[in-house]
């Protein structure tokens, strides 16, 4: 089978072999005369399984026994949007959001449907072509009606990155990591709690993995919340409160055994460096033909974003592209250009592969 | 491979060709170089499964143009008991609920924890073995404050199930039928909204399916929602708002086709009945070693429950069953003694051999 290049921003690559796998235990699942879609979410196996999946997520992250829980939930991030402000802005309190691209609006604008919410810093006046410092912002914070502090780490429309997390002290600092998580080392503990989609890192969509430091669970125990919502309820039952996404969390668990055994956050960091190098070098080196979106230290390592002199040629770019074999590379709807996303399962080749083209294109057509 | 006969009360038995279907188009899909999994929502393929999903589900219970619209979300239908009434429990309106089992208790819990809520008849005094007179119940209504009356068509748990269901009129209807969907021809239209999580009659876990009427999607635009959990936000993207949980809902697809190949919802109501037949023979002609938990009329297609003389030889029966290759039969932890859940996905030759493993039994241990 002929593998395409594939550069989707999210559902995105996954390594074969983790596909493969997922393949072989379809029909049954170890030996038991069933597939594991097939067993009760309350069955031992489930119950293992799931547990497995937290350890193995906390491990990778050096989170284990360091009093945080990861809760397995349904509705991806933009669920996680709703359910913070839910459970955690309680009356008086604001929720304060760094805005850094369109999905940390939306973040904000779904708190504001909940409770009282302001933005603390905006890159938006850039066309998001620059990150809004979040270091001055989150310095100048007392911890006052602050309910908690809100980032995107990565912007995966606009193709930014945020570097670096200040320590917040006693507020607690909340980070949307769907597009980043397991992508690169960063001081986990300075966040209170971190969410991610699962379909970029993480595996398939279909599951949302909420990583919760035990104290801000206590603090979000609101009886107006419905329970099913709550992020206590999740811990208290070990995600098993109701029947959840099972095979979505299983193809998880073995994304993050390939991540392991890859080499861990370590090694993931490496090879993004690797890749988002290759192709901003053909960017930069390309005299101008391809324009990065994103100002050079605010770049993304997981979603590269360009244009070229015109939409006609970006047009050209992604019809070609899509006929060499390379999936995915149209740049979002809202803001066009071309965008190639590079999550984990994005294996080094196919980005040698796409910078091959890229300069090949260029010294076609420019 | 040996499959054993599954009787989990869900996740459930899936077809078998359904599973293996699943298997042989996980690594690749359709030709294109790459999974399913990894490939965007936004794409054309992906866009056009779910619209194709919904078109199916329509039209199996013949509900095409016809007013109603179909919503993949997540969370199960426990997520619907708090989403049903954010959305529809306007100030000043109360939500009816009929009880007849724990899960429509949780639905009316959680109802609770939104707005004003109230029962409209309780089969609870009973300990679940009657269901209460919903056609008296709601025949009693007037609209007035009544926001909707809401009703869990099959008590998975208890192994009760309502036969028939009453015109309310002007007061929307709403159906819990998570359990019993696609598993017999009743009057769809009596019912403004119902919902089902997809892990008993419509694939494995992780997706929910909401059956809509076009006018209460009207009536639910609360701007107090967040959009994520709006019944109008999934109605206008065609469930593409955000990531949806892709496999899942091509899983129901699947499962959708081979419903309708082996002839549709009516052959689903004649397998149903004769499995069940033959579970409800054994019991009752077991001279009372087997006695069914559910009064007579009430009984379940979906769902059979019995005792055995005490709880030892109910130990006994799930132990010896378990060895003979049967599995999922002891009760729900809640209420005990033994349940069979016989959804769609169960072939009619476990069931029999089941009777025959029921009836030995009572010869060697009755």
């Amino acid at each position: 089978m002929d593998r395409t290049y594939n550069f989707n921003p999210g559902p995105a690559a996954l390594p074969l072999e983790v596909l493969e796998q997922g393949r072989d235990s379809f029909v049954d699942y170890g030996g038991q005369g069933m597939s594991l879609l097939e067993m009760s979410h309350r069955s031992k196996p489930v119950e293992g399984m799931i547990a497995e999946t937290e350890r193995q997520l906390l491990e990778l992250i050096g989170l284990r026994d360091a009093g945080y829980r990861v809760l397995f939930m349904s509705g991806g991030a933009s669920a996680q949007f709703a359910l913070l402000a839910m459970n955690l802005l309680t009356a008086g309190k604001v929720g304060r959001y760094v805005l850094s691209g369109s999905f940390s609006e939306k973040a904000y604008e779904e708190a504001l449907t909940v409770g009282a919410a302001e933005v603390l810093a905006s890159g938006k006046a850039t066309g998001w072509a620059k990150l809004p410092d979040v270091e001055a912002a989150l310095a100048s914070l007392t911890e006052g009606d602050t309910a908690y502090a809100h980032v995107t780490t990565n912007n995966t429309i606009e193709g930014s990155q945020f570097k670096t997390f200040p320590d917040t002290g006693g507020i607690p600092l909340i980070g949307d990591m769907t597009s980043d998580i397991l992508s690169r080392q960063i001081d986990w503990k300075r966040f209170a709690m971190f969410y991610a989609g699962a379909q970029k890192n993480l595996g398939p969509a279909g599951v949302t993995a909420v990583v919760i430091r035990e104290d801000l669970l206590a603090a979000a125990a609101n009886a107006k919340v419905p329970a099913i919502f709550r992020y206590a309820t999740y811990a208290s039952n070990n995600s098993l409160y109701n029947t959840p996404p099972v095979h979505s969390i299983y193809m998880m668990k073995l994304m993050l055994a390939w991540t392991a055994r890859e080499g861990g956050v370590a090694a993931m960091e490496t090879r993004s460096a690797e890749k988002a190098a290759m192709l901003y070098e053909a960017i930069d080196g390309s005299g101008g033909f391809y324009r990065g979106i994103v100002e050079k230290p605010d770049r993304s390592a997981m979603n590269a974003t360009w244009r070229l002199p015109d939409e006609a040629l970006e047009k050209a770019f992604v019809q070609e592209a899509q006929a060499a074999g390379f999936a995915g590379l149209a740049g979002h709807r809202s803001v066009g250009g071309i965008r190639a996303s590079i999550y984990n399962g994005v294996p080094v080749e196919a980005c040698r592969a796409l910078a091959g083209f890229m300069n090949d294109f260029r010294k076609r057509r420019g």
